[in-house]
């Protein structure tokens, strides 16, 4: 009933896990999960924490993200803008669409996301992608790939 | 794609809703809608603040709810047990489980709350059922009616 944050955006009982298996294509990135999914609420509940100078897998999928800043401040690409977004800030990233967090301060960005338990695995930017999402010069200038 | 948090817990164009119609089976609680639900993502992202003194409805339901504590500190009723929920806590709601949020402290207890976007109507508590719950003293005299 009761999953308790026992301080410091950990919680009881839940691990700190890698942000992906294995890739180079993210930066200093941890993941836990809340809530695996429940009876008639098919989605899951994840807390990701980005240290100074770490980003996230720049991807897009058709699933989409519901995501509230618990810690810090932090900017995300999502589609072709750049977002700074604040703690409780709400952010919808939709299907198909080319996104990036990075923590672009010097101190960690953590935030709430939850996607349906059911979900197709993210897409990397080909060479082709990554020369169209460069014609935009913040764009540019953004992206860690 | 960025509902901004404009400050103490109120977002940009985000109206200030009555926690429910009508009744005087709840006190002081505000609700505001962060996400009506998305393409695959049938959820509801709702965040509910009490102001001290103030307590959501006693009720049970089919359908379950996710929470996390954004702000404050409270107590809550998930069946028989009364848990002291505090920032960051998560909680779950089972189905047809009671619950009763309360803001026992001097400050408000606000958390956002998920449901699946369908969902069935609560039911309050009959005479029969209270005096069930009353059974327990902690329960008795912990719930408002």
């Amino acid at each position: 009933m009761l999953v308790r944050h026992t301080g410091d955006f950990r919680w009881e009982n839940v691990p700190l896990l890698a942000y992906k298996e294995e890739g180079s294509h993210f930066k200093n990135i941890s993941r836990q999960v809340l809530c695996e999914g429940l009876a008639d609420l098919s989605c899951q509940l994840r807390y990701f924490e980005i240290l100074p100078g770490g980003h996230s897998t720049l991807e897009h999928h058709h699933h989409v993200h519901l995501v509230v800043i618990l810690r810090g401040d932090g900017d995300v690409l999502i589609g072709d803008e750049i977002y700074h977004a604040r703690e409780n800030d709400v952010l919808v990233i939709p299907p198909q669409t080319w996104h990036q967090f990075r923590a672009t301060a010097d101190y960690p960005l953590g935030f709430l996301c939850i996607v349906n338990t059911e979900r197709d695995r993210p897409t990397r930017p080909s060479e082709a992608d990554l020369e169209l999402l460069r014609q935009n010069p913040e764009v540019a200038s953004f992206i860690r790939s």
